[in-house]
């Protein structure tokens, strides 16, 4: 039996931030030298997905002189550190390092390149087909691998252990999405129990555009257990002895590259334990990680948004607040003649809970203003829906002024349910720079507002969204009287099925066939489809189910398909 | 020596239409009916590219469905059409079917699948393994292959001649940029060359989303001559005699499957010669083709812009005009407290010129109003950028007030400059559904307006564009005395750089090794990446450079790499 004492090292890593990066790695040299391994997430050194980045030569050049300026500084502790590796003929690899005492003692390349879902990577990367090899770490075989190498029947893996791997390592960029946890802990538990190796997975954590990392790494025995767990959505450092069986030598034995011997720990370090998240508390924290990391990321501070005194905008200012501080969020009251009373009082009552900062701009005077100047080339043409959007699009300027003004960045308020079928307002209520909820059902918007509200009662506190807001059926209050049941169908029907229809991917007959009103398939179906050209334009945001709309669902704007 | 009549048909398909790609596919086949062979293009009946249209199994199912429809309605002439064939275990394959007399005779599968620049098709097609075959049409044995095959070195067309094709016929989807034909021709001269088989080469016509693809289908005679050529961003059948040398039987032949036999043509049809396209020729024709395809395939009619006096409305009207006819294009001019006289009466001046429909809608009021509105929130942060996307995002508010009334489509007029650095108002200027000359740098938007004039001239007409839109320096008109060159450099420094920066992927170090100044390099470079965010969410248009913003460039939206 080999014991190696191995750091899980969880970073937030910032895209393109060379050496932001290189010094988070080094921020945590100090906390694992005590160990024979710290392993870091997958493109650790450049941040993860690079896209188009990656077709920049000397951005990939960087990132190799980043690992070697980082295997220079390294100790006994040996660093597993992903990095993009530039091949002798314009190649580029998804690569780990194996770096310690000041030399790069190997580099392993992804074999495996996911290209669907959200993944790229037939665009941006060359597959590994370097034989394979083992490192001798802390006196145990260690084979290494990426992600998705884990992933696939008889891959790298299934070739490590043949070859004599004591010890696997997977190092990952994994994207959260509701239920992956399950899938990935499935997959980690089998690979481990069925090899009789431990296996130890490290995930990256924080946002980057549409995905947001859970990080949650872990240690599974060769029994498939876990063993060890980092928190999730937060940057950590988690050490733990591994137990490896020692495989005796064997005709089929992989190369073995020396890196470190054997530690005769004396003590037995066990992390401690890490309280599992409710489906919901998981849901939300991605939400507030995605949009502090957007914000911050961005170099921005501070957020504005429009406060309606509805369930989504309500949410988004919640978020936001535990985001960044109740004092970065700046809600913005903007009333027109269509606006109800419970409506600016339940917007004000939710920025006093808060502590939220709060301006009123009563958007009438801009009102007639347009609607005078349209009135001689629209006439009668200028009722209904050019005069929602109208309004719509007012705030939308208003905010954005705003923003410019005080150099704020612009959080919008839509739902998934909103997103899917088109109903919001192109450069209104879609106007700004992050969709904090933009892939969150409305149901899901209702569960998550009363769970928050229940975390601050737990806390000591009030329900940090007024239960007014709660009670009142949802209305964008663009005309008097306006409710959205009478565009849509209520929520608890409308968003089974554009689950079924979107992540499911289910077609109109399947969706029939499953008991959903053959209309209303016909209908809401119609409404996603042509609402492609208005999601074409609005700004990115966390991918929290399993199919978000942007580059996880990439369907044609022009589409004469109705099936 | 086979002679084979072979018709090479141009079809502007329309993405997920089955039923009317499979109407435009009959519409042709009277004039094809006395051929041996006819081809059309690649995913003629689905239209391309499908992007994850190809993840919905029904659809794929369906089209298959549509080519057995054809095919059951194929008569002596042999049909090569394009589709997507599902597979028995979820695999999709990028297919041609040969059909004729009621029936499919086989099937070949693209083997190569391109996925980079706009190319994601390992994303969505498996590639081809099956046994290669030849198809026995005509008397000869054609060996079929479909666009990427042909790009490739040591491809399946190495391998159809020497299993002993006589005939070489691919099938393409190959969009326009600037150049392209002329390595296409390349490819296709020196395949036929050397390979001393003639070549049929057909390509889809028309525009979809960020794509325009430009017809121009070939044949390339054994000794690497084009022999017959269709027209270029047109739909167009094009018939010509191929004589195609007699291969002996050998070792190594592919197996043959019979489709027609041998027809002695009393005469010799050689197709009408057509007329190359100048380098600005050509691209007016895409932008004009990409323009009316994309409103009239969306089901609109009619247009709306905003004319400002400027070159960039100007030419994108004219494009309409041409693309839509000038009663379809409904200029609405937005003049402010910053306009300038002269800009006012060039706008007009353009509208009497090319008969467009017209109206006027200063701003002043809603801009006096929002600027009251907003008076208490911003104190003096109110001047400057903020006051300057305000009247941009007026303009854009005014102009989807007006398409909302009359069911128009917004068409924006920002330049592949502009958008390359962020010189854009989001919500402003950037407002509508499809950006015209996006991909076209301001240097060449001079160039074309100058062109477009002189072909006017030549007909008898006047410029369409007054000289005085052309001869007056750049300005957005959003302060008092302002022009382009106080924020940017002079478009002549500008586009050279942006084109290599863009399109050459070049690095910092080689753009100051190439001679451009370096703070100016740095400058450009971070207005380049740091406008990211605005690309995210402005409209498609045609993609006419070597590499276009959008699909053919994915940066992320965080992103701190400078090089």
């Amino acid at each position: 039996m080999h014991r190696l004492r191995v750091a899980l090292v969880q970073v937030n890593s910032v895209v393109g931030d060379l050496d932001g990066n290189v010094a988070r790695v080094r921020s945590a040299l100090p906390e694992v030298a005590g160990c024979d391994l710290a392993v870091f997430p997958e493109m650790v050194l450049t941040g993860y997905p690079l896209e188009d980045l990656v077709l920049k030569p000397r951005f990939v050049a960087e990132s190799r002189d980043a690992v070697e300026q980082l295997a220079a500084e390294s100790g006994d502790c040996t660093l597993l550190l992903g990095f993009a590796d530039p091949g002798p003929d314009g190649q580029v690899h998804n690569a780990v390092a194996v770096c310690r005492g000041g030399t790069v003692h190997g580099v392993y390349h992804k074999r495996q390149l996911p290209n669907y879902s959200v993944f790229d990577e037939a665009r941006h990367f060359d597959a590994g087909t370097e034989p394979l090899e083992l490192f001798r770490i802390g006196g145990a075989k260690v084979g290494v691998t990426i992600c998705e190498d884990l992933w696939v029947d008889d891959g790298p893996i299934d070739r490590l252990v043949e070859g004599g791997a004591e010890l696997l390592v997977t190092v990952n960029g994994s994207p959260y999405h509701q239920g992956k946890l399950a899938r990935r802990e499935a997959t980690i538990v089998a690979t481990a129990a069925s090899s009789g190796r431990p296996l130890a997975y490290v995930n990256l954590v924080g946002g980057q555009d549409e995905l947001v990392f859970d990080g949650g790494s872990m240690v599974a025995d060769p029994a498939g257990r876990i063993v060890a767990r980092a928190p999730r959505f937060d940057e950590a450092i988690v050490v733990v002895d591994v137990d490896a069986p020692e495989v005796p030598p064997g005709d089929g034995d992989l190369p073995v590259v020396d890196v470190s011997g054997t530690v005769a720990w004396p003590d037995h370090a066990i992390p401690p334990p890490v309280q599992p998240l409710d489906p919901l508390a998981e849901v939300y924290a991605a939400l507030v990680v995605a949009t502090r990391d957007y914000v911050q990321k961005s170099g921005f501070t501070d957020v504005c948004l429009g406060l309606s005194g509805g369930v989504d905008s309500a949410l988004v200012a919640t978020i936001a607040a535990d985001a960044l501080g109740p004092e970065h969020v700046h809600a913005v009251l903007m009333p027109s003649r269509y606006s109800s009373d419970h409506s600016v009082a339940d917007a004000e009552a939710l920025v006093a809970e808060q502590g939220l900062d709060e301006r009123t701009i009563p958007i009438e005077d801009a009102h007639v203003a347009l609607r005078g100047l349209l009135e001689p080339a629209v006439g009668e043409h200028g009722d209904g829906l050019m005069d929602e959007n109208l309004q719509a699009r007012i705030r939308g300027v208003l905010l954005m002024a705003l923003a410019n003004a005080h150099g704020w960045l612009v959080l919008t308020t839509g739902n998934k349910s909103e997103a899917a079928v088109g109903y919001s307002t192109l450069y209104g209520d879609t106007a700004g720079a992050y969709a904090s909820i933009k892939d969150v059902y409305k149901t899901t918007v209702y569960e998550l507002c009363r769970w928050r509200n229940v975390q601050s009662v737990h806390a000591g506190g009030g329900p940090l969204i007024p239960d007014s807001i709660l009670a009142k059926p949802p209305s964008a209050e663009l005309r008097p009287d306006q409710r959205d049941d009478q565009s849509l169908p209520p929520y608890d029907v409308l968003d089974p099925l554009l689950e079924a229809y979107i992540e499911g991917d289910r077609t109109r007959a399947e969706l029939v066939a499953a008991g959903f009103d053959a209309d209303l398939v016909d209908r809401v179906a119609r409404m996603v489809d042509q609402a492609e050209y208005k999601r074409r334009q609005t700004p990115h945001g966390a991918t929290v189910t399993s199919k978000g709309f942007g580059r996880d669902r990439r369907l044609p704007v022009v589409n004469r398909y109705r099936g």
